[in-house]
């Protein structure tokens, strides 16, 4: 970017963020905006508001999904985007920063093309857009990335609909209530069709790019990554009268579970991780009756994750069987490992190489709705460096001018492929 | 019993029992009648209701405990009762048994005394009452024997005000919202001055009678007991990206903790119990950033409760300083060993020995409002053997007949004591 369109790119990016980062915001600095909530409402208010600013047309698709289009709609689309959904006391950038990036680069094109110059050229024949996934982080219903996957059709549609949320309400319900029809959702393949390419910028929400001294990646592929439950099913007791050997406690094969969890992890060298737990009936004077845990597990191989798991499980079922506990699980999701179209990565780092831009591959064990809609449309990922590393953190945290030296790179990698496209459709 | 007073009291037992077990029953059979809630409200009408329609004048007291009498009020009253709120997902008869028997022992004695015969004596001198008192499990805001504590004056009312239940209630609203004045709350010295004794009868909640042949236990202390707040607070992080060694997951402290409290109780012959946690964010995708956990632990000496507490809080603290992760503990409440009336015990053993009836000597790990009022009236309590010896669950259960030999017996010791309490009234 020159020194002109850098200053207007950074008084937009700063605008937008700031906007969209007062949404869900509480009084201790974490941002909690579930799917489908009020707060998930204001945010979707944010993007329309936005995109209409902006120049954009926006939309909604069955899926909950958002998106802004700039220019006739048709074949050959280049997309950007991410979501505005985060964790539970989560942080301001994972997702929104995407989105942010997406606009603001959608919008420096646009701009661009107006002045003129080196990349002015055939962008009218191809749309470019911004999208907004729905439910990326599955925070409310351990439902994640349900809006790609349910665009892609690779997600059951039906069971996910069953869930419930903390309060007992259903997705189903949930969704009616937010507007969105739940027996409307499924693929849509019209829709996917026209898409030509779909880059998905990220904060990078580990310490590689700050040990390495650079401010980007592109990604190479997301690691296999599942999430299984576990319900362990003990006999509630009182806390007073209960001989320690008489108890059927479940909060034993819990603990066992963390510790195994942890010490598997190190040894295969993969992640896994006990985030989430349920406690029935969570009383103070009393033998619980019931632990629910969610083990979180990923690696570099399917394999690894899968001898993690059996190891976790073993040493729970040893310590239930001696405890009288009854063990439950039940994985709820997997998903392989994604390798990102290797035509758009070489496309994208040519792009980046040209403009001297340095990116380092990168591998990331997180899932992301370019990794779900990798099925289905070519997609590439470019990570920002974090700031200490942090994510689904409030202190989740990406210099300005990292974002800045993302959103550059992402607006020259998208005029650059809505180029290539033109010409690959004018070729047909 | 005769065989006539026996039907009769089986009938109005059952009776007043299924229409209080009615009260926040859910579909599963467990009951959640916390304090301060509709349940509590219904419950409380409840006994309004049972009062009136056996003759009895209902009345609450500024701590929330409801009373009802038989006769003048006046110096020497012989009082029974118990508690109406549960734990959450509790049984049917912890503390409703004994509310219940106090209704049908104070009808029997007044039916006798219409009747004539041996009990038939000056029992007008002497009122008889039934009580409920507010809040004994503590279950909404970890405020045990609430009620009883609060009359006596050995509850720190200004801080329990400001507790919080889970939806972030203040107990001084809750009890505002439920028409106790928060404000009003303190000790009655003239009201504990009236009262000559109170027997409590109980459920067992332990397997001592079933596994002795016997339906009757007396009491004669309880445990020294206490509950410590546990904060391990970590750095929440993405579950994917962050590296092991770069977690600092306050999760592997929890485990820790659990595996402890189990150990040490076995070691020194205590009860130690984690029942409650709650942790946050609580996301399956994150580390967790805080895991709060409560330590429930009881022995037959103090001494043995703060060793089996220092054993795990050092146990935590290696395995919290290895991750990183900040201990904070925090006694929230601690009740030395109480030891019922010794005067009154031996009263109440006389009438039992008299009429033939078996009641073993019983010390108890639980927590009971007669434990909390022996700091200033005489009390005494009755046990009532369990089937199978469950407490604090759906599962808790007596036999009918048990329930009857108890109230059987209380009739006969509440007679008992008023006309002695009427004796020794005569002679001042």
């Amino acid at each position: 970017m020159d020194p002109v369109e850098h200053a207007y790119a950074h008084e937009l990016f700063e605008r937008l963020f700031r906007e969209l980062s007062a949404i869900g915001l509480d009084a201790a600095g974490a941002t909690t905006r579930l799917a489908w909530t009020p707060e998930a409402a204001a945010a979707a208010r944010w993007f329309d508001q936005t995109a209409r600013a902006l120049g954009l047309e926006p939309e909604r698709d069955a899926c909950g999904n958002q998106w802004a289009w700039l220019g006739e709609r048709g074949p050959g689309a280049v997309v950007s985007g991410s979501h505005l959904d985060s964790v539970r006391e989560g942080g301001r950038y994972d997702g929104a920063l995407g989105v942010v990036a997406g606009f603001v680069a959608v919008h420096l094109a646009a701009r661009r093309r107006e002045l003129g110059g080196r990349d002015g050229g055939p962008l009218a024949a191809v749309t470019l857009g911004v999208v907004a996934f729905a439910d990326e982080e599955g925070g409310r219903f351990d439902s994640p990335t349900f809006g790609s996957r349910a665009l892609c059709g690779t997600l059951d549609v039906a069971a996910a609909l069953e869930r419930r949320d903390r309060d007992g309400v259903s997705l189903r319900d949930a969704l009616s209530a937010f507007g969105v029809d739940p027996d409307g959702i499924g693929p849509e393949p019209e829709r996917l069709a026209q898409i030509g390419a779909l880059v998905e910028l990220h904060i990078e929400q580990d310490t590689l790019l700050e040990r390495e001294g650079a401010a980007l990646a592109l990604g190479t592929r997301i690691m296999p990554h599942g999430r299984w439950r576990l319900d362990l099913h003990g006999e509630a007791a009182h806390a007073g009268t209960t001989p320690i050997d008489a108890r059927r406690d479940p909060m034993l094969a819990l603990a066992e579970a963390v510790s195994a969890a942890h010490a598997a992890a190190l040894r295969h060298g993969a992640l896994a991780t006990v985030g989430k737990l349920e406690v029935s009936p969570n009383a103070t004077n009393a033998v619980a009756e019931r632990v629910s845990a969610w083990l979180d597990v990923r690696a570099a191989q399917e394999s690894t994750v899968a001898g993690t798991v059996d190891d976790v499980l073993a040493a729970i079922r040893a310590r239930a069987d001696h405890d009288g506990v009854r063990v439950e699980m039940r994985r709820e999701s997997f998903t392989p490992a994604v390798e990102f179209s290797p035509a758009l990565r070489a496309r994208v780092a040519a792009v980046l190489t040209e403009r001297g831009l340095r990116a380092l591959p990168m591998a990331t064990g997180a899932g992301h709705d370019a990794g779900a809609l990798a099925a289905c449309v070519p997609t590439a990922m470019l990570f920002v460096r974090s700031d200490g590393g942090a994510g689904h953190s409030p202190r989740e945290h990406a210099r300005s001018e990292d974002c800045l030296t993302g959103i550059g790179a992402l607006t020259d990698v998208l005029l650059e492929l809505a180029n290539q496209e033109s010409g690959a459709l004018a070729d047909v």
